[in-house]
């Protein structure tokens, strides 16, 4: 592991062998930041890990693949990237690895099938539940979960949606922004973690407009923000 | 009353003497909606429409104004543009004069000082309560929430914000998005009523957008589908 003495924090990608997971992985292996992808079976991080690698240019940072656990633990920022049905139970096998660090969760509570309905769990968000199950010694912040998988994973297509990145630390958000920015996306500060279940409610109205315009990638932006002036 | 045969429907603005109100009245005004303002006082409700005549260029549709319950029977469509605190108290005033209509509900539950953090009434949004008190003789449609009401009233002032039309009824939603366009902005289907929680919801996020980047007017926009070959 030659990764931790990198200038940019690695990456512990959990999930990151599904399809929006690994969209954000190359994204950020490409830009510099070391990524370890983890997955239940380390054998299938390992594998998609490879796969990842290989079609990366020469420079990027490296990708490798360990079971959960081991992934977080070997992270200095931990990504959750995991289907809402999988959340509990992922989070009982990072939940050590991840203190101290920011964790920045991704999924989304859908209710199949009505997966264009809005739902929330009773702690009001997929991010909230995760900050009570992780503990008061992780700063969680709510970020991507409004970018499409679709085209995720092809450097050349230019996603056109930003990024809400909810949570209660600022420094735990700004690193959520500086990864959005450093994806090619637009980081916004969308409030306290609260605030998680407007961009995860969005995901599902997203996936209705999907629907309805037979597209996949809809998106939001956010305007009137004078981004020209500050980019 | 010579609104009644114009092609177009009658628009009862209940709260229409407020900022956000008043700056959708002129809008629609403008375009050839003949509209009634509904206040709590019949005077200012006269008083603002005649404000607000005044502003408009010549060949606009009448504005006059009348107490809320008289205003609501009068409208062929109700908008609903109060402060979400004074929601339950104007609708028993509007229930009868609703029934059979379309009502679109604007306001948005907030709950001050924290008008930055994302707050859900029970029933999830202030539409579905709206929705509930006005029963199933009324079809309910949230809609402009996320427009804020700086530069409203401004008519040479181009509104960068698109309107998440969420509701059970499909004709009922076409109203309200033929009513975005026709002010201006854009329309989009957001699916069920349940899913009006998630644009109140953005309310609080884009006030604190707002208050970060000292701003008046941030809003949202959908991506994605392809609006330029739609429109």
């Amino acid at each position: 592991m030659t990764t931790s003495s990198s200038a940019k924090p690695t990456l512990a990608v959990i999930g990151g062998t599904g399809a929006e997971g690994s969209g954000l992985v190359v994204r950020w292996a490409v830009v510099g930041y070391p990524v370890i992808i983890g997955s239940r079976s380390q054998e299938k991080a390992a594998s998609v890990a490879a796969e990842l690698s290989a079609q990366l240019p020469s420079g990027s940072a490296s990708i490798r693949g360990d079971e959960n656990g081991a992934a977080a633990k070997a992270g200095d920022v931990v990504v959750l990237c995991v289907p809402y049905a999988a959340q509990e139970g992922t989070i009982a096998q990072i939940v050590e690895g991840c203190q101290g660090k920011v964790v920045v969760t991704v999924g989304v509570p859908l209710q199949p099938p009505k997966v264009s309905t809005v739902w929330r769990p009773a702690a009001g968000s997929a991010a909230e539940e995760a900050q009570a199950q992780l503990g008061d010694g992780v700063r969680v912040v709510s970020a991507f979960q409004n970018v499409s998988a679709a085209h995720l994973k092809d450097l050349s297509y230019t996603v056109d949606c930003d990024i809400l990145v909810a949570g209660d630390d600022k420094a735990a958000k700004a690193v959520a922004i500086e990864l959005a920015n450093a994806a090619g996306m637009f980081g916004i500060d969308a409030g306290p973690l609260a605030n998680a279940s407007v961009a995860e409610g969005l995901t599902a109205l997203l996936i209705g407009v999907n629907i309805r315009h037979k597209i996949k990638s809809s998106g939001i932006r956010i305007t009137g923000i004078g981004r020209a002036e500050e980019q």
